[in-house]
């Protein structure tokens, strides 16, 4: 094999927002597989917002991507040649092989992937760990139950959209908020939300706040956190009481927000008791021992086509950063992925 | 009888700080029970910093107190009439007949005393809302767990001393912070916690969260939270992965600390996310399902004296509000109470 691989490294740690100057397309050449390990060459890459606080130098829930080093990420790759007992080229298999054209693992980490369930790219969407972390987040963290309240930041995004179906399937009430007019029309037509909130529409805190009070006059059971900023300052005065947020993330920050200079922790630490809510902060990989459930109740949902999701494609890893950067921007619609390699023959 | 009622009123709504002026005492005749009612005079008369919050015309888990009407609290008092089938003259009850040297009762949210199990004044404090809220906090909403590390603030009052105390029979490490080197004194030597930090002693936030980052180097699983402010600050850079945060509390705003310019949001959220934390508000009202395991538990701790408790104790109903104030600065020693009338003959 004399083929090249390409990535993408971290150059330089962003202050604020990520510029194209923090990554940098590196070449050398592709890897043998060690023994008990697999080479792979990548399909499909998922951009996701956490990837953000990777590329920080701070205590996180992970460690910071090292300076020169590849981005990470998750990807769906086809195997090319094993020492590996339980894969064999041909295998598809999902995994974190980072922002490349070829990885190789041991196995950790990594799932094979029913080609025949759904299109490859799922496995990193409705399917991947979105999807897994939408059915945790509502599930096992906010114990989400029929006939309640849900309100849904990032409505249209890879999480953000599951989250609303799965709302709406368990029989909940449903309000989306997203950035723009066409997001909120895909979250309420196509999602099957009750409603949807446009943040960007040139409002107040206040003004979102009333609007998501006439959309839920008996109060907010459940909000499953994406984006905090306004949004999260439009949801705290409409939870109802024993309400729980689910937080997921926070896009909203990740890039140096600083949500005004009035301290409302007191505020938010007064509404958390006054309410008795429960504030949870999660992480999918928290939640592994429900993937199989999640796996057999969604899949067969996505397969018949009673599940709804959006994709946006970058052509080519090189694309990968500007793609990133649009994601953090909330231009993407729906799953953001790079698509790297071809699907195989 | 000719008997004069006596009563604290809410004279006007505190801002900030309450004083003397928002109280007036009244007096009139003492009312006769009604059909299925009971009379009782005041023994003991318990003051909470809930209290404050009552004194506002805002939102809150409860409702105002009106202007000219009797300042709501707990109480332990001796039936002396009775037409309700289950009380006699000569039992003790406590409910919450409020700040007045008599009250009538159809007997809601009143439950009767046995008088040979503690002194009177425990029903209002160790084996009262107090106790049953630091047995709530732990067990129910903060699911403690022996070998965990455990922070209780405001730690020599009548809740965190409890805390404190079922936290190191249950196998915690637990560390207290308290106002002032006596209340510390206190909280290590009497109630054993492993340390305790005074949070007036001279220092920041932050020169707290190295202490406490000493006494806990594996972090603090629990944070059972009374006041907010300086300690709260210190904590959260302390909490451990997947660290719970009761809420029952937060003192330090309740007249009007903001906490300093800088908005705290982001970086609570943020911390609740990284930590994958749950925070949850809580009051004993919601948790009275185990009020009775909380009595058959603590209640023979206490009788054995192996529950230790402090009692500050303002002498006739004409204190209630200067004791109050003094309750809202901290100059209580655990438990304050208000001796209203005499034990029973």
């Amino acid at each position: 094999m004399t083929q090249t691989l390409t990535r993408i490294a971290l150059a330089s740690r962003p202050v604020g927002w990520p510029t194209q100057e923090n990554f940098s397309v590196e070449t050398g050449p592709v890897p043998e597989p060690g023994p008990g390990q697999f080479l792979a060459r990548t399909i499909w890459l998922s951009l996701d917002p956490y990837m953000r606080g990777r590329m920080d130098d701070g205590p996180s829930y992970a460690a910071p991507v090292p300076l020169g080093g590849t981005m990470e990420g998750g990807t769906v790759s086809e195997v090319i040649a094993s020492n590996h007992p339980d894969y064999a080229p041909g295998d598809i298999v999902v995994g974190r092989l980072g922002w490349a054209s070829h990885g190789v693992s041991d196995g950790t980490g990594v799932r094979k992937v029913d080609p025949n369930l759904a299109p490859l790219s799922t496995a990193l969407g409705v399917l991947g760990m979105p999807g897994h972390t939408a059915y945790a987040g509502l599930n096992a963290v906010a114990q989400a139950r029929a006939g309640e309240t849900l309100v849904v930041s990032a409505a249209s995004g890879a999480v953000g959209s599951l989250a609303v179906q799965l709302g709406k399937a368990m029989g909940m009430t449903v309000i989306g908020v997203a950035g723009g007019a066409a997001k909120c029309a895909f979250v309420t037509d196509e999602l099957g939300a009750d409603a949807c909130f446009d943040h960007r529409a040139d409002e107040t805190a206040k003004d979102l706040a009333a609007r998501i009070a006439k959309a839920a006059p008996n109060g907010v059971d459940v909000y499953f956190e994406n984006v905090a900023g306004k949004t999260l300052e439009a949801v705290i005065p409409n939870m109802a009481q024993h309400g729980r947020i689910a937080i997921c993330g926070m896009i909203s920050l990740y890039s140096g927000n600083t949500m005004g200079d009035r301290n409302q922790l007191p505020w938010i630490w007064r509404s958390i008791l006054v309410k008795r809510l429960r504030v949870q902060g999660f992480l999918v990989g928290d939640h592994m021992d429900i993937q199989a459930r999640f796996l057999e109740e969604v899949g067969p949902l996505v397969k018949a086509g009673k599940v709804k999701f959006r994709e946006t494609v970058a052509e080519g890893l090189e694309a990968a950063p500007e793609a990133f950067i649009a994601l953090l921007r909330g231009d993407n619609f729906g799953k953001q992925l790079v698509r790297v390699g071809a699907d195989p023959a």
